[in-house]
């Protein structure tokens, strides 16, 4: 099956608008945050090797190899999303006419709940690592393109508030709360670190700029 | 010359995150905006036909026609910002040896900073509309894609902020100031009325999951 993520950007927004169970909220996420970093990269290509800011040099070689593992992994959450959902939506149509299949259909549905949160997980713990290396940037990478900088931590938090979004829905379902609590707790204090993080930046865009 | 919106997803973040002058934050801007809107046209189909919401359906097929055109001139708006770009990216290498040639490359910049700033202009507006139509779906469409809305608002969100930074990069360097101030006045109520909207819509969110 072709991968979502080799759609072509028109056809990505086509699928996307679409009542298609994937690509949802999750993978609108994971572009979003591959977005954003891919502008913490290109500041990091438009600074490397400009005398200016050669006492950075090794910071943004640094960033940059960071950065596209991030990017990469990212664009690999749009079909492990897709994935990470096909079960869950399945289970939601198993019958529920005997005791025997109620209790199964909430058995399966508990387990498939665990792994579609698992990567709406995995792309808030992506975007907030990918907002820590914009946190270096903004004060490291070339001035000409701070906007970009700024562009890019506004991207990552829309994609680690999404990401968040798909937490919820699915951690709100479980019937395992000490396992639900804890991831929520994981995600909201990434969640309320990343926002915080992203606003700083954006705000010392905001200052440069003028 | 292959469009830009025509790159699958992970190429268009290749070439996002490489040196090269187009895509940039204008770009990603708009492929945002495209994202966050598409998410809404998919929380209308997954309403519409829905007896629960048989009272909405007049509006929510309002609303799909229109957040149609929003995402195409969106997606539209990638390969616009390109081109437009393109003549500001020569005219910055004009020459400056003697006054005449000085005279004509601000001349030349002027005119080009105009052109270059269109577009993300554009992004703002259009995200403006496509913001409001959330402020609808919100309330009208089905609860349990919800979560998408937010999704949507948050991607609008961060499109309209990277829109604007790129408005203001423009704005910044032209010596026509009433034409400066007159854009700026327009964007700056477009953004702060439409990330005002986003946030309340988000709210309402966030609310709704509990």
């Amino acid at each position: 099956m072709e991968k979502i993520a080799q759609k072509s950007c028109v056809d990505f927004i086509e699928v996307l608008a679409s009542k298609a169970a994937v690509p949802g909220g999750g993978g609108a996420a994971a572009l979003a945050g591959a977005i954003g970093m891919a502008l913490g990269s290109m500041v990091c290509n438009l600074t490397t090797g400009k005398k200016k800011y050669a006492q950075y040099e090794e910071t943004i070689q640094e960033i940059l190899a960071k950065a596209a593992k991030l990017e990469e992994e990212l664009l690999s959450m749009i079909d492990k999303d897709a994935e990470g959902f096909y079960p869950l939506s399945k289970a939601y149509g198993l019958p529920t006419s005997t005791e025997e299949e109620k209790q199964y259909k909430a058995e399966t549905m508990e387990k498939c709940l665990k792994v579609a949160c698992e990567v709406p997980m995995n792309i808030v713990r992506l975007c907030f690592d990918s907002i820590k290396l914009h946190e270096e940037l903004v004060d490291k990478g070339s001035k000409l393109a701070i906007s970009d900088v700024g562009c890019g931590v506004q991207c990552l938090r829309a994609a680690i508030l999404s990401g968040q979004l798909n937490v919820i829905i699915n951690v709100n379902s479980m019937k395992d709360r000490e396992y639900a609590e804890k991831i929520e707790k994981e995600c909201n204090q990434l969640v309320q670190d990343g926002v915080k993080t992203c606003d700083e930046v954006y705000q010392k865009v905001l200052v440069a700029l003028g």
